[in-house]
């Protein structure tokens, strides 16, 4: 199967800009099974305010911008994982979706918020899905997730052969350098969407990153360059957890040694 | 304070030559805090069977190899970290240990195995200790431990300013690509003590490596020089975990969202 990412700049606040956008560079691609865009896709980033934020989230059950990519994978017969400011009620979630031909499969909302989203999003409550599609077992991230490797292992325990990691990265190259790793400890493929361009004060740094079950870096893209990139995955080599011929990565585990994972 | 590794080739099976060995090299060093060692530095590694295994161990309380690291770390007031080819009984432990001026301070039994060790050694039942001493609190791990992100977080967790990674590693350049994220990720500095040298179809790859806590390479050494390097340590740096101004690493964990890492 193919896939790949996204990285773009969602344009700040304007809600009917970025689905345009979003829809001309998906339409402009060449057959892909999987594209990852960044965090927030659908409405931009750096939010003065709650109500701002407020101001441009959906639901998802009453989402134009889930409609464009539903649109894109029905026609396509492929699948897109994006960022995607969520509202439910009264709250926020930073949040990543999947869907695919059919219309939404799923969502993950961000568990670990990062600076300033701490006044504008709820954490997430809902768990690590992992998602079993045609084209393989999906799990989503996003952004500042990458420094957490429970959550990573949490998706390859579960199963996943590929995290679609929705992001906005404006750290000077720490998740870059860390997907790797992430995946060749886990023996899964990352792909790292992030975007490109400034919101005040906020420069993103680019190098979207697609990394194999053995931490090879397939692709980094360029810090400010609009790129969308895929390469061919072989879903049997995330789904082989052997590191050599008597060391299975899970069946090495020791979790009852892990007791001390949960302290608070 | 100032902390770095030994690169050296103990020699199969030899202990009393590997006795004079370690001690040449430690007596030729400068000043230095801390020092580690590889695995089983003591013995050598790649055994034929585990008789042979047994015959080049030795009990910690009945251990030439420990009190001629004790005489060091008495002459120079430092401490020393080193793989031990252990005897408990009728058992054998592919551990690590931590020598200072009184002696002995204390042991790590490695938890994950790899490769034919499983033939040799019992996999460690007591745990991650992480030792407060006057230089610091450290944390010891042996070689293919570094595949496993469990055992890192728990010794942050439990304070650990130092990973003391005793290793005779094999694999093309895995482990040190990855021990600078696990420092990144858990804000501590990393020492892998990797040997050089081959036995029988073995060859070990060298390049050890110290890593800060923002997942810098200090520096790593060559693939098959012998070698023995230390640096200025800020242990500060790994006691302040903010990765932001309101990102604290451990502060922002959700271990109630982390089940799943017990999972047999």
């Amino acid at each position: 199967m193919k896939a790949g990412f996204v990285q773009f700049a969602p344009e700040f606040c304007n809600y009917d800009r970025n689905l345009v956008l979003v829809e001309d560079i998906l339409d402009a691609s060449d057959q892909v099974d999987l594209l990852v865009l960044p965090e927030l896709a659908n409405s931009g980033y750096n939010f003065a305010s709650r109500e701002q934020a407020f101001a441009n989230a959906e639901e998802v059950n009453d989402s134009r911008f889930i409609k464009v990519l539903h649109e894109y994978c029905r026609r396509r017969k492929s699948y897109v994982a994006s960022g995607f400011n969520e509202r439910v009620g009264d709250q926020l979630f930073n949040s990543a979706i999947l869907v695919g031909p059919d219309g939404l499969i799923g969502k993950y909302q961000k568990i670990h918020l990062f600076l300033n989203e701490k006044d504008i999003f709820t954490p997430g409550e809902a768990g690590l899905p992992v998602f079993a599609t045609p084209i393989g077992r999906l799990g989503l991230l996003v952004c500042f997730d990458w420094i957490f490797p429970e959550v990573w292992r949490i998706l390859a325990l579960k199963g996943a052969d590929i995290i679609c990691h929705c992001s906005n990265l404006v750290l000077p190259g720490f998740a870059q350098r860390s997907v790797p790793i992430h995946a060749l400890i886990n023996h899964f493929y990352v792909i790292t969407a992030n975007r490109i361009g400034s919101e005040g004060s906020l420069t993103f740094t680019g190098m979207s990153t697609i990394a194999d079950p053995r931490g090879n870096v397939l692709y980094q893209a360029g810090p400010d360059t609009m790129e969308l990139r895929f390469f061919n995955f072989d879903l049997e080599k995330a789904r082989n957890k052997q590191m050599t011929p008597r060391n299975d990565l899970f069946a090495d585990r020791r979790p009852e040694m892990y007791q001390e994972l949960l302290k608070l």
